[in-house]
């Protein structure tokens, strides 16, 4: 079973201060300052296996916030299979390889049918500014409209969509807009504004002379804040976007591949089927491995008068990667574990709700869930400080989550797909010990 | 030894042309049309070893072409310490991690002392992104000069910038200069023009009201076609450069780590220090792995104003892959046999060359070699369906080779590293015949 300190309160320093404080110097001497890290005194981590990560002081921590092992830390299926190709061949797309279309194959198979074609990356990021390409180029409009606290990558082209965290204006190309939010406190309307929004968002692209080229969107809109997303209102800001001539790309970098549970992709909950999808993260499970996927023409239509070329992407030890990925997902049942486990994580969370009056809504869906931290239920104000002692305080204590939302008080909560029950009460008492604990 | 067969003329199919037609079919139904392919009939590639690749029939190719696989296809050493890394821990820089930092600083020895900090990244294309990120935000200009023949990736900003392959219009802020080439048969100005041509360049970006950025090049322009540089001339251009506020940025993804023999890096030809220098491909044997290195002031500067992540860049099993290539290229002392055997290429080349006057001119260093193929020695008129068809009788005779260069006329030999004498004569027994063969 698992050790979870009872007093989270004395953590057991894993490495001496001096050492850590050396450490970060010459990280920073190498790095630069500010490369981001975790935690105020961050982790050196030495091992991983499942949803399981270890310090090298030998102390475990179980991991409530990784996705990109999708599968778990270290799967030895995506490890082996990794290893089988490499040791036997690993180019790329200029020669023909049977398998590497198998993957191909097999990963539009979990897509509608209209989905019919794909582009493979290495990068979540290399996914959207490709997709931004492919929109652009043809629709011969140049305006995107996306969520105000969102991120899509770190590209030129997609920091500019990714107005979290970036501080430089956003381009006058590139329109911004509430993200729909039917959280617990808001709006019956909720659904109706996000639509009015977009629908002035390209009223004011084509008046700017940009026209429209994509809605882009993640499709649980975990940045922006994990919000509630009212029905239908997705499927009708879509088909604004394609009445004005654009496209709708769905991010599901972070949603998909299952992680919501009932569903394989995140735009399935809102009943509409993209134009252009974006892969990355879990994809591989840490082997870079990231795509687009689109309809038949817009892939067609790109690469006639596109050349397109990725050196690593679709290599055979990333097709392998994303081959072994997939067989687990489905070996070990891992969409209905994230359906069961997410339930009974919301059901506990709730009641966690009605026994801290700082939890102001508990939002999410399979194993992507927000607890959003406020300062009392009446004003519903935001509490990025609390939220970020919880954050600590469940580290030290040996559960690891992190924060997002434009307030950066919603707790983050996005375990490797392994996560089973007894890991998330593992969990929940952690975070019920986190939120007991004066300020 | 090596099978080459004695006649080249007629081919040992290795695919039956139904089943290769069938796949192909299946391919374009996948990846859509237009994904890029080697050769008419292409290979079935089913493994590699060092610098043999063995097709799905068990014929072999030496591979002269492939740079990825930098210290051999499936090197050992590589393979093992990828798969001991997985099995471990595969996670990202928001942890601390010595052998990250390890590599980190390995990197950064092979580097003039002036260039002391490094931002990793999964692919070229991500480097030279960043780097232009970097001088844009550093410079507060938005202007870029390159070269007007030149491939540096395939982001939105990346392709603006790789006018060979994209019909798209090069936009406002991108001024094209001509690569400087000293060739056989050109004038003795070709340096001057060269720094006439950026001075030019300057003036037209800041008459446009972009100012300059960076001027951005390969350092051994190789997609130019690999020409020679006549001493100096890229100095005084990046002279020019810097005295309008603008830095100097090194693609180092095709002749970095080594290939060029004499020196780690092509930038050292050239006599000067660059201010952002970009790495890929080769740096990882085929892990996608890639970087900009800097210095201080500008990683620093552009770390305190942006949030840059990069979630696979850096990644536990990428830094093991990059230490692993730095360990192999040590051991096996890479960069003298890049030496040894380029020049008994060139030799041999030059021999070939008062044989055959198709040949116009050999150029190149190290193990990155072009030969140009023209009409005849009169006209230096480039000859591309001579050098395709070169290419295509090399592939039948079980040699890799492809070509470069704005005319397509100029045959690129850019094999992996350890491509050994016995290799080279190989090869140029391959061309040999291939060039004897009647049209």
């Amino acid at each position: 079973m698992a050790r979870v300190p009872a007093s989270p309160t004395s953590p057991a320093p894993t490495a001496s201060a001096a050492a850590l404080k050396k450490m970060l110097a010459r990280r920073e001497g190498l790095m630069g300052p500010n490369a981001p890290l975790f935690y105020q005194q961050p982790l050196v981590i030495a091992r991983g296996k499942g949803v399981w990560l270890h310090d090298a002081a030998g102390r475990r921590y179980l991991d409530a916030y990784n996705n990109v092992p999708h599968v778990g830390h270290c799967h030895p299926a995506v490890v082996k299979a990794v290893q089988r190709q490499m040791s036997r061949l690993n180019t790329h797309t200029r020669y023909l390889d049977a398998a590497v279309l198998d993957y191909h194959e097999r990963l539009l198979d979990k897509f509608p049918r209209r989905l019919g074609r794909v582009v493979l990356t290495c990068t979540g990021s290399e996914a959207n500014d490709l997709a931004l390409r492919i929109a652009r180029q043809q629709t011969g409009h140049q305006g995107v409209i996306v969520t105000d606290w969102t991120y899509h990558g770190n590209t030129t082209a997609v920091a500019e969509i990714s107005s979290a965290y970036n501080p430089a204006p956003t381009p006058p190309h590139v329109r911004l807009v509430r993200a729909p939010q039917a959280d617990s406190g808001a709006g019956a309307d909720a659904g109706a504004a996000f639509v009015a929004d977009v629908r002035q968002a390209i009223a004011d692209l084509r008046e700017r002379g940009f026209g429209v080229a994509a809605l882009l969107i993640d499709t649980i809109f975990s940045t922006d804040g994990l919000h509630a997303v009212p029905k239908g209102c997705v499927k009708q800001a879509v088909a604004l976007v394609r009445e004005a001539g654009g496209l709708f790309i769905a991010d599901e970098v972070q949603p998909g591949f299952g992680r919501l549970g009932s569903c394989w992709w995140g735009f399935e909950n809102h009943g509409v089927v993209p134009d252009l999808v974006t892969l990355g993260k879990s994809m591989g499970n840490g082997f870079p491995l990231a795509g687009v996927v689109g309809t038949r023409e817009l892939i067609a239509g790109f690469r006639q008068e596109v050349m397109y070329f990725n050196t690593f992407g679709a290599s055979h030890a990333a097709c392998a990667a994303g081959s072994a990925v997939l067989d687990v997902i489905d070996n070990e049942d891992l969409l209905a574990n994230a359906q069961a486990v997410g339930e009974q994580l919301l059901v506990a969370m709730r009641g966690l709700r009605d026994a801290h009056t700082c939890i102001g809504d508990i939002r999410g869906q399979g194993l992507f869930l927000g607890v959003e931290i406020v300062q009392d239920r009446q004003s519903h104000a935001p509490d990025a400080d609390a939220a970020a002692r919880i954050v600590e305080r469940m580290k030290d204590a040996g559960v690891l989550v992190s924060k997002i939302g434009r307030h950066d008080h919603v707790l983050k909560i996005r375990p490797p797909m392994p996560f089973g029950s007894r890991h998330a009460r593992l969990l929940v008492q952690a975070l019920d010990r986190a939120l007991q604990m004066p300020r």
